[in-house]
């Protein structure tokens, strides 16, 4: 049967397959997996089948599953479910778990607790290795990770961690106290998920520690969540410097009514202030009158200029991110991103005096008003583009938000004031 | 003395207690450091602190350092060493070993080669799980992670793994081939870094086989370096749709030409384009003549258009690295697209609209123009975004390459054509 060969598969695999089906049919697959294997499967599924699932299995079957999930995919799931479901769920579990299951309920989105789950092994400092050992095989099979453990005083204060390797590769007399290590690197509950991702990139750990104020040991974080908390940031970080406020919702999953109140806020302002820079063309109006051809060579100025310094932006924005760029190095950034515009700016310049004199035969003058004003156009955009990221994170504003579109519309009003006021010096007018 | 806090540090922070100190401290502390310690500060330094500890100590010294060095941390090294210390690590390097090390030298960059490393436990299928535990006991301290064990026939071909939480928790007189799990999911050796990591945030792996052509076990990657890999494939994306040839390096340790040179081939390429967006005004030079008024409206135009446009470009270029959209997804694109567009297209003219017209006391006509112009902007700019990302895939070209800069000037010169076209039919002009 199709039955034998899914149960070869793994439990995403099977997962995934499942997600493809209609929502009755899906049903019935899921019932006929093993259930060591189902509560996998179920973990990995979409809300709407879970949803689906749950409302056509019995309560006992749904007792034996949010039993099994870890807590942390099950705190997940019931907080994307209707209040009927979450209702028949609480019903079945006992008061102490309804407790903590409110407990973590509460801890802020994007929290350490909000990503933590309660599975670990719990060691005493004074158990021999051996009786750890035996600890481990007797209640390994529910456990998140078993491949680091927490020692803990009688108040569930962590004193120490140890690794499943160490204990595993040192004599069996030992104690638990003799081989681990103790300050272990840790966080705090409500410690935010960005911070706890950098924590994983630093010290290449595969799970965390969480303690409450009083260093009670409260649950732990795997690399897996982390893993995709990192790509969750990375995809806020990428809609913010694209002017849009983020989510972490699929995009053909949302509805298209969300997609625009996410986008239209950002464009308003951003239209806005582009109309303060139309006002600066409004006093250029009699330079423009007089030689209506620069007005051709706007877009070129603007563009360069904004692409210019979306470059800068966006590298200054992603060292920060990365923590490669810290607020005390703006004045490095300052004289590299000086020299650099210089550089490419004169470039441009360069390649753009050619094409205008030499193949298009515009006249000298303006051919050198749009030549220096690129060249200023550069390394200003690049300076705002390098520093306006820094000056967001020393006011607590998140630097992602000086990208592209904000860096554009200054650079847009700035490159048109300096092209005017060139302009009307070289060409005498005004 | 200072030895005596600093060993009680994690290796990650000695590594970057000594980043911060002169040369040659840092070459005095670090041979301070006990002899387990050591070798895992001096793959947390820099290239250039190793460098310079290389060139201090004596040739024993850098053996023992190569020696416990992991595989793929030493490939890394030795990459990044002048030949004359590469000369010098080999030359200590046993016969087969500098086979091993040419082999791996060879494979190309962002390859599962470049990745994996040699540090496993291999075990075989007739070994009972008591045998494999006492093999795992003895080799283990020398192993990048004891977690996965790998299990091949006497070809190296791979048959199976087993996890050490499996192994820990079933009866120790099973056999390896009894709890293996069989069809294990792996890569090959020329597989790029980018599908790797998808496979590894698909299956919350820590870490995965890597095998050559003929299903030889060739090495294993582990999720550490592939969070590195991750962050690095974002870095890559993020320069990719700023216009900047990608680099991994940090920003403030590149060279000003080197900066430069990444960031002008693009400028100088959308900068031309960008003259082709000035031909079009000076197409319409009667236009602007007649009105010049209508200059003033062109950076709100092409501003909010280049805006919209990246929106939409930077939300199908994350969802197709995220794996949520697909080439066959084109047509929900266009469609969520259109829509979106003509609700935010219509918010923003209205807006414009009220502004003008009532506050602004603009003429009806040119207000109309303006407005009319901005909703065709709009659609045109996120249909434009949303389809280019989708078509450099199925062109197999990185679809980031169709980001912000490309799009705004693709935006540009569609915004004036629009812009003068309508002008020249409301006004009666042409
Ligand atoms: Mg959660
Ligand atoms: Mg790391
Ligand atoms: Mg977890
Ligand atoms: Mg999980
Ligand atoms: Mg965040
Ligand atoms: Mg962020
Ligand atoms: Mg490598
Ligand atoms: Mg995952
Ligand atoms: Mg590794
Ligand atoms: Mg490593
Ligand atoms: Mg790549
Ligand atoms: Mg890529
Ligand atoms: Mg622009």
């Amino acid at each position: 049967l199709v039955r034998k060969e899914i149960i070869k598969l793994n439990t995403v695999d099977i997962a995934e397959f499942i997600e493809e089906l209609q929502k009755d049919q899906a049903v019935i697959l899921f019932r006929l997996l093993p259930k060591d294997m189902s509560v996998e499967v179920f973990s990995n599924l979409e809300n709407d089948t879970q949803e689906a699932i749950i409302r056509a299995i019995t309560d006992k079957e749904i007792a034996n599953i949010v039993n099994d999930l870890y807590f942390d995919d099950m705190i997940d799931f019931i907080e994307e479910m209707p209040a009927s479901i979450v209702k028949k769920i609480l019903k079945h579990s006992k008061e102490d778990e309804r407790k903590l299951i409110n407990q973590f309920l509460n801890y802020p989105a994007d929290s350490a607790g909000s990503l933590m789950t309660i599975e670990y092994v719990g060691l005493k400092k004074e158990m021999t290795l051996k009786q750890a050992m035996e600890l481990i095989k007797r209640v390994g099979i529910d456990k998140e990770t078993i491949y680091t453990c927490y020692v803990m005083d009688s108040n569930r204060k962590l004193e120490g961690i140890v690794s499943l390797r160490k204990l595993v590769i040192s004599d069996e007399n030992k104690t638990v106290e003799e081989i681990m290590v103790t300050n272990p690197i840790k966080v705090y509950t409500h410690d935010d998920q960005e911070e706890i991702a950098k924590v994983f990139k630093k010290y290449d750990f595969i799970a965390l520690p969480v303690v409450d104020k009083e260093d009670r040991l409260t649950g732990i974080i795997t690399i897996d969540d982390v893993v995709d908390v990192i790509e969750q940031e990375n995809t806020e970080d990428f809609h913010k410097m694209a002017a849009m406020e983020p989510t972490e919702e699929n995009y053909l999953d949302t509805s298209v009514f969300t997609l625009a109140k996410r986008r239209i806020m950002w464009l308003m302002i951003l239209m806005v202030s582009a109309m303060f820079t139309g006002s600066i063309i409004n006093n250029f109006q009699d330079v423009l009158e007089k030689v209506v051809i620069l007005a051709s060579f706007m877009p070129m100025l603007m563009g360069t200029g904004g692409n210019a310094g979306s470059q800068s932006s966006t590298l200054v924005i992603r060292g920060m991110a990365l923590e490669q760029i810290e607020l005390s190095d703006v004045f490095k950034v300052i004289g590299k991103e000086l020299r650099v515009s210089m550089l490419v700016g004169s470039g441009l310049a360069l390649l753009n005096f050619i094409r205008m004199y030499y193949l298009q035969s515009v006249d000298i003058k303006i051919a050198t008003t749009v030549c220096l004003t690129l060249i200023v156009v550069v390394v200003i955009a690049k300076l705002v583009g390098g520093t306006l990221p820094i000056l967001a994170r020393s006011l607590k504003l998140d630097p992602a938000i000086m990208a592209s579109p904000f860096i554009t519309t200054i650079v847009d009003a700035v490159s048109l004031f300096v092209y005017f006021s060139m302009a009307s010096y070289f060409l005498g007018i005004g």
